[in-house]
């Protein structure tokens, strides 16, 4: 139970980051460490100029479901991962695939961000569940 | 091989929906544990009073791939998690932040579910892979 | 860190084949055994007849992240499938639901595939992570 719970973020999307930001605080919680890596659209949404701006969230969310998290009133996902730093051991880093894709450097990104990983480092660390969002 | 199989359900379209149920039906089939963690859209899509609604595919499915899944003659997926839960160790819970959001109660929910948990004990069960759908 | 690394591929667009590519080699390299498991959306995908063909991006990356992609230069995902496969101990398989469902055969798909799987196959080898794209 101590394995470290590995989240591959994809998606950018609003609901799928806050649910990801919502597992990441409970498994912190738990003790658990986490290894957050940020690919494609999650890492574009991570950008430092970027990640308080509305995101969409997924189509079949509708008009209800998009108006139901509107109101929800709980802190941006930015916030929750900063808590689940300050709750665990809690990294997040940057796929460097994906930099490139974006033509983005290390200086563009949120300092929610510990560094840039190549996919070799990130199995190197992945004792545990492999969580794709 | 006898670790938990922790399932955190986020999307509601019925294709990753039925892929969920034959997954856990397949976990079942196999002698292992199944936590099915119900979020978001597929929350919304097991109230008891739209569990039997069509709640679309995924957009990438296309009109062809959409008349594929509906013309397979496969059980509803809801009937499959219900043959799952006969097969084996399978229990399936509303995350209560979720259950805010949409600001439904236990009450309004199908009764596949056996109850409502906070993110902290979804993780206090995750032994073993823990796969995001 | 001899675990399987299973991967149910749900998802038919070229951003999450390609993340799933990606990933495959990764694991690959750092000595995992991968099991790859096609169903739906990604089986079709898998056609010999349309694995090159364009299969769209997630409607989340619109038109600057399509261009992104478009442009970054890197190899089509079956050829880093193909890669991994050389680098290490990875199968794909395709799930028997989903073939039925398309109604094709073995010889309709990829000499990528090495074969077709019931779902209970696929649990019987997932000793480690599973992880759904």
């Amino acid at each position: 139970m101590d394995q470290t719970v590995s989240l591959v973020l994809f998606s950018g999307t609003d609901d799928k980051l806050q649910s990801a930001a919502v597992l990441t605080v409970g498994a912190a919680m738990m003790g658990r460490p986490v290894e957050v890596f940020l690919q494609y659209w999650a890492l574009d949404a991570f950008r430092a100029d970027r990640i308080l701006k509305d995101h969409g969230v997924a189509p079949e969310a509708g008009p209800e479901g998009a108006r139901a998290m509107a109101d929800q009133g709980k802190p941006h996902w930015s916030e929750l991962f900063g808590q689940a730093k300050d709750l665990g051991e809690v990294r997040i880093h940057a796929c460097s695939d994906s930099m490139e894709m974006f033509r983005i450097t290390a200086e563009d990104l949120d300092p929610l961000v510990d560094g840039v990983w190549g996919v070799a480092s990130f199995f190197r660390e992945a004792d545990g569940p492999i969580t794709f969002i």
